[in-house]
C-alpha cells in the first residue's frame, strides 16, 4: 500500500489509474477504523481494481473545537489494517493542503440537512459536503462507499452526486450488526454493561414500526408512537428523536411512492446511539446486506 | 463535429477519450457565439487533442426572467461556426437535462462576488459557479477557457477551481480589441455611430490608469480619479463604475505583491460596455494576446 500526502501527487496517481483504464473504489474516513470501515473497504475490494481509502479529520464538519481536538488519531493502526484489506492507496493529506487559504465559496443545504441528527448540528453537513467535493475531484473515483448506518449522510451525498453532476457511483452500504441485532459502532464500548444488554431493543423498536408499515393502514404519526412507546417502555436511555420519512429525500409527506426510513437516536450516560431501516413502499427491507 | 445532447453520453465519451488519453480543453458558452468566444475556441484548438464547447443558456445567472427570454439563440448558425473552428463536440443540452430536480445544495461567494459587476447583479456569479460545477463534472476537461474582458468571471472560476479542487488548468484569454482599441463585444453594434466613434476612449482611460502606477508614488485613490475625470470629459456614456482592485481577489487592499484590475463599465443609450487591464505590481500588462 502506497500513502500519497499532496493533492498533486493523488491528483497524478488518479489520472494515470484512468488512463490504464483501472476503476477506483473510494471510501473517505476520518481514520479511527472500525469494522463499519473495513466492511465499506471489503465491498470497494470486491468491485474495483484499486481501492483508494482517505483518511482525513476535517475540522469544517465540526461544530465544537473540543470535538475536533479530542476526534481520536492512530494513523500507524489504521495504516496496518488498510494493509490487512488490500488497500492499494491511502490519501492523508494534512489541513493545511486541504484548506491553504479561507475558502470563497460557501455550500449549503436547502434540503435533507435540517432534520434527523442535522437538526442539532448546524452546519456539519455542509461541512461534509465542501470535504466531499474536493476529496471527489482529488481521488476521482468511479464508485464511492458509505455506511447506511448514517443515512442522512448517504442522502446528502446523493444530493451532492446529482446536484453536482459527479460522474460517480454511489453505494450504500448496509449497517453491520452485533448477534444480538446492535448496530455496530465504535461508541458501543461506551455503553455500560446494563446499557449494552438492552441496546438491542432500539433495533426492535425498528422492526416494530416495520411491521406496522407492512401491515396496511398505516400513518406516520401511529408509526412514530408506536417506535417511541417502545423505546419508552423498555430502555433506560434518553429518546433523542424518533422519526419517519421519505428516503432519500427526508421529509415527511410520504406517499406510495417512496421508500421510508425510520430512524432514532438514544443518549445513554457516555454514548448517542444512532440506528434506522429503510424501506420500500410496501415495508420491505431496502438494502440487505449479502453476508 | 459531433452534437452531444445528454449528460451521460457527453460523460460516457469524455471518459472514452481520457483513456485513450486523449486531452481536452473546454470552453462553456450561452452559444449566439462572437469573435470573443472564437478567440477562446482557437486557444483551445491549439492546445488540446479534443476541443469541446458547450451551448447552454443557464437560467441561474440571470437576475431577470425577462433578460433569460430575450437572451438571444442561433443553435445552427452556431453550429457551423463550431464546425469552421474545428470543434471536435459541441455539447447542447436540454434545461430538463441541467436541471432535472430542484437543486438541494445552494453555492455562495463571501469573497470576489460582491464587487464590479457583481455588485449590481445578485445571484449572478452563484448561478455562474453552479453551471461551471455540472459541467465540469460532465466533460472533465484538462483545460478550460475564459475571456478576460469579463475578469470578474475568470477570478471567481480561479475560486472555484482551487477552492473544489477542480483537476483542471484554468487559461485566461486575452481581450481582443478593434484597431482603436475597444474591446470587441457583441453589444458594440448596439452603440450609435457618435457613440461608437468615442467608446474607444474607455481603453484610453485604462491605459491613463496604467501609466499612473507604472510611475512611482501612486495610489489607489489618485488612479481612480485620474481614470474617472478623463471618462467624464471626453464620455457622453454614464460611467456605472470605475474600480482598481487586487487581483484575482478583487480587494482594495493593494500592496507590492498583488497583481491589478482597472476596470470600468459605461451604460450607453442601449449597450453597457465594460473593459478592464490587468497589471503585474509594477503596471506592466499581465495577459498579453501573442496575435
Amino acid at each position: 500500500m502506497k500513502t500519497i500526502k499532496t493533492i498533486e501527487d493523488m491528483q497524478l496517481k488518479q489520472d494515470e489509474l484512468h488512463k490504464e483504464q483501472k476503476s477506483i473504489g473510494f471510501v473517505p474516513t476520518m481514520g479511527y477504523l472500525h469494522d463499519g470501515h473495513l466492511a465499506l473497504i471489503k465491498e470497494a475490494r470486491k468491485e474495483n481494481d484499486i481501492v483508494v481509502v482517505s483518511i482525513f479529520v476535517n475540522p469544517l464538519q465540526f461544530n465544537q473545537a473540543s470535538d475536533l481536538e479530542q476526534y481520536p488519531r492512530d494513523f500507524e493502526r489504521d495504516e496496518k489494517l488498510l494493509i490487512e484489506e488490500g488497500v492499494d492507496f491511502v490519501f492523508y493529506p494534512s489541513k493545511e493542503a486541504m484548506y491553504p487559504n479561507p475558502l470563497s465559496i460557501d455550500l449549503s443545504l436547502n434540503q435533507r440537512g435540517d432534520v434527523l441528527c442535522g437538526a442539532t448540528r448546524p452546519g456539519h453537513f455542509e461541512g461534509v459536503l465542501m470535504v466531499l467535493t474536493k476529496l471527489f475531484n482529488i481521488v476521482n473515483p468511479n464508485r464511492v462507499y458509505f455506511g447506511l448506518k448514517d443515512a442522512q449522510q448517504v442522502a446528502v451525498v446523493d444530493s451532492l452526486i446529482n446536484d453536482f453532476n459527479f460522474n460517480i457511483e454511489l453505494v450504500p452500504v448496509p449497517t453491520i450488526r452485533e448477534s444480538d441485532g446492535l448496530a455496530m459502532s465504535s461508541r458501543n464500548v461506551n455503553l455500560s454493561t446494563y446499557e449494552r444488554q438492552e441496546a438491542y431493543k432500539i433495533y426492535q423498536a425498528l422492526l416494530k414500526g416495520q411491521k406496522l408499515i407492512k401491515a396496511s393502514n398505516w400513518t406516520r404519526q401511529r408509526v412514530l408512537d408506536e417506535v417511541e412507546s417502545f423505546l419508552k417502555h423498555t430502555l433506560s436511555g434518553e429518546i433523542d428523536y424518533v422519526d419517519c420519512l421519505t428516503y432519500p429525500e427526508l421529509t415527511r409527506e410520504i406517499t406510495e411512492k417512496h421508500d421510508i426510513i425510520i430512524a432514532v437516536a438514544v443518549k445513554y450516560q457516555n454514548a448517542r446511539l444512532i440506528d434506522n431501516i429503510i424501506l420500500t413502499p410496501s415495508g420491505d427491507v431496502k438494502y440487505r446486506s449479502e453476508s
